[in-house]
């Protein structure tokens, strides 16, 4: 019995989420189906992130036991053969101690939320970013941003299906800055909450703007009230990027 | 009678190129069944460079005449909505003195040739990079590159069937870098050949990849004979980036 360690890359688009539900093909399920082709074990696949319908993933991590030994360079390969033509890719495979857990395991969740800000929709990157037309001010969604970093009860931007046990998460990092026609947020904590990213970005929008000062930010937080903030930004700008252990 | 300039952003995946042809659907004919939608007029457009089938652009710039006045952002908003779904985008529109002409007018342009330099094939950027699973010499590539910079025949690096009345073209520059898991070749001129951008990358990557010395390219381009050099590379990677007036 051996434990492996995979780095995953996603287009989350065609997909229900990372999870395997009824509903349709997750890239949990295409995963275990292109290990299933070639190992003839059903192993279930463990990832540091569930993420939701649409979201991407350049740094997923994911763990799983197979019985028999194999070189991760080959299970890498093998599962990329086997994977197409599903938009899911195995960047890297390792074989980790059984100690090792991709969710329970992880210190550090890295996201990136990508805004297109311009008038014009996207050509190349349509269902990789969210389009917001009006120019957004970045430098109030920044400092905006700052009144969430540390810790807190993030219950105001909660999903108000989120089963986490408590709301309380340490945000060890918020930023907002403007990359050409593109406002990029990245978001960095040891965990996050049901759709705590997309809502912190939803609420900061309001913030770039104009509609809401930085400080209903932070007063937005402060109300422990999911309908205190803003609305849940989309899926498509959503990347998770990297998870450390 | 006015003259409108637009710059236009397009995935290259599904078309046969920039010019209406009988095969396929290009993005000439796709802009032009947009503009007859609303304007009711017919006007040839003229492109800065007639991109190939899979080449994209990031700012294409064209230009046509209508009879009727109208306001430029009124024309990008009336485009934008009637090339849906197509993925050609105006990311402006401008009115233009009648002595401007896209194509003629260029002093200088600029493409980004992107490859993929990891084990793994895309997930998210399929269609987008060119995929070397091998890792490349970046630096010789570089080195290599600019012994093409410069003023030269560049017979060796130009297409059997372009159309060019001279192989004679002045090359600004031409940059390989690595940009994360990707190499990165910045390529400026007033004009290229026909493949021209195609052909020095395929070459380069026989530099990259440690097949070519650096002096070898420049043999290449001494001999002026295409059977010189290297291997078109795809178009996947290739983005008409800018053209300057």
């Amino acid at each position: 019995m051996a434990r492996y360690r995979l780095t995953i890359e996603y287009d989350g688009g065609p997909f229900v989420g990372w999870q395997r539900q009824d509903n349709g093909p997750s890239v949990q399920a295409a995963l275990e189906a292109a290990l299933a082709k070639f190992t003839r074990e059903t192993p279930e696949t463990i990832a540091a992130g569930r993420t939701d319908a649409g979201v991407h993933a350049l740094g997923q991590v994911v763990h799983f036991d197979l019985a028999r030994d194999w070189e991760p360079a080959k299970l890498r390969d093998a599962l990329n053969y086997h994977l197409r033509p599903d938009p899911v890719v195995v960047v890297d495979a390792a074989a980790v101690p059984e100690a090792f857990h991709a969710r329970l395991s992880a210190v550090r969740r890295s996201y990136l939320f990508r805004i297109l800000n311009r008038t014009a929709p996207p050509a190349l990157e349509v269902g990789r970013v969210w389009h917001v037309d009006r120019r957004l001010d970045v430098e109030a969604m920044h400092a905006a941003a700052q009144l969430l970093v540390g810790h807190h009860d993030f219950t105001s931007f909660r999903a108000t299906t989120c089963q986490a046990r408590s709301p309380l998460k340490t945000l060890d990092r918020l930023d907002v800055r403007r990359v050409g026609d593109e406002v990029h947020v990245d978001a960095v904590a040891r965990s996050f909450l049901h759709h705590q990213v997309r809502n912190m970005v939803g609420t900061l929008k309001l913030v770039g703007d104009g509609k809401w000062s930085p400080a209903e930010v932070g007063g937005a937080l402060a109300s422990r009230d999911r309908r205190a903030a803003g609305p849940t930004a989309p899926p498509d700008g959503l990347y998770l990027v990297a998870v450390d252990y």
